[in-house]
């Protein structure tokens, strides 16, 4: 029996307020409660007897069993699953020169939880480590960027800081190249791309903010095909982060193959 | 003033049974409406007297004039906007034939709307003209999927029909690639990719489905980085089709470029 004060918990999770004072968060589902136990502090498991059942090792801090009925109920999911988990929050710190050598995301007012999420999954299939958000960005926490993010917020560091600072120390102190997309950007097959840097992702309705833009030294566009074709006017936030990712990775990788310049293969 | 009746009736175009009985779909927001009314015969335009007047010549079969209040009530968006449309669907036929000398996606059981909608956008940007969506893949005309389409959906033709017999049909007697999403693929960049050709992709849980899976002949894989790292399982599926779809432009653009072979440049 799920207490109404438990069920007013759990909802309250689901707003960032409630996120901020208690430093919880919520996850819910089978594959995401387990993908996350190993990563961060479970407090609470709300659970069928099923579930328990066949998780008996799953360590929380409470674990309390309840019917079906009971977890539709406190669900924020429109297909309550047979767990609802509550995580304590990670917390980074976030030391610029740990970005130096790598490659890093930057993400400037990112308003949609889902876009966040599918953003933090796939810095995890690109071995992206960090991701610096502005402060105006979506909470990661967000119940909707959790479930996007398929467990790998585990995985990911996320941190939260005003991005002018952090770009001004790692382009000018570290020497580290600032990349961003722009829809008036170069084409991004047609530039050298370092596995050494930061890339700036802009908000979905107006893109990189002006007291970013002037900060950005090498501006990315992904062309349109035909790139004489009028089209829509822009790619999806996350979609466009993909395909970047990607062409960072794939010439990295086609660089450490061949042994020579990444250059001389697009100058054909 | 806007009548229960109206209210009801934009309310019920969120569901797909009456989206199916009427042919009707709704878009929300200024640029979408104003995207849309060029592509798709608009029946009813429900807008502030400011939105109307300054939208004079917008070409509707019904123009009602109403308060913020009263499209507050009929939206079906959390934030409602100044203006609802309510547009007559697309009647678009397929030919097979009309599939042989181009790029087309083949959707196979997208469950997610948005996912949908942003595909759709992503074929707009690429100029992919035609999606197949098997039939049991989510309503192109669920409000969420023409929100994340951004207006491309007056651009890209979608169809559902079976996808098994159109893959036969294009595959033995068109002689088309048929391309596929795989995890147990193989490096997309290790694969000559024509730019005349089907790329299936598949349902967000359970890849592509048995049926078809024998019929794609070239499958392909995005490999994740460091390769031999350990990663979230995969990547969310529009943006695994936004990163193939990229590829396939980019090799193309290449090849036109240099004259050469795509493979020749692989091979380094």
């Amino acid at each position: 029996m799920l207490s109404k004060s438990n069920i007013k918990f759990i909802k309250s999770l689901g707003q960032k307020k409630y996120r901020a004072e208690t430093h919880f968060f919520l996850a819910e589902g089978n594959k995401l409660v387990n993908d996350l136990i190993p990563c961060f502090d479970c407090e609470l498991l709300i659970a069928t007897a099923t579930w328990l059942a066949d998780h008996s090792s799953a360590h929380a801090g409470e674990r309390i069993q309840v019917t079906q009925e009971d977890i539709d109920k406190a669900s924020l999911l429109k297909n309550p699953q047979q767990v609802i988990g509550v995580f304590r929050q990670a917390n980074h710190t976030l030391h610029p020169h740990q970005l130096t050598g790598k490659l890093s995301l930057a993400l400037d007012g990112i308003q949609d939880p889902g876009n966040l999420g599918t953003i933090i999954r796939l810095a995890d299939w690109f071995g992206i480590e960090n991701i610096i958000c502005s402060p105006d960005t979506v909470d990661i926490y967000n119940p909707k960027t959790v479930q996007a993010s398929m467990g790998a917020i585990g995985h990911v560091q996320v941190h939260y800081t005003p991005l002018p600072d952090l770009i001004r120390s790692l382009a000018i102190d570290n020497n580290v190249p600032i990349y961003g997309a722009f829809l008036e950007g170069e084409n991004i097959y047609h530039q050298s791309l370092s596995n050494r840097g930061l890339i700036v992702m802009g908000n979905e309705g107006n893109g990189i903010s002006q007291d970013i833009r002037h900060l950005v030294s090498r501006k990315l566009y992904i062309p349109n095909y035909p790139e004489d074709r009028k089209t829509s006017e822009s790619l999806n936030v996350a979609l466009a982060t993909a395909i970047i990712c990607a062409e960072f990775r794939r010439t990295k990788n086609l660089s450490s193959v061949s042994g020579s310049p990444l250059v001389s293969i697009k100058s054909n």
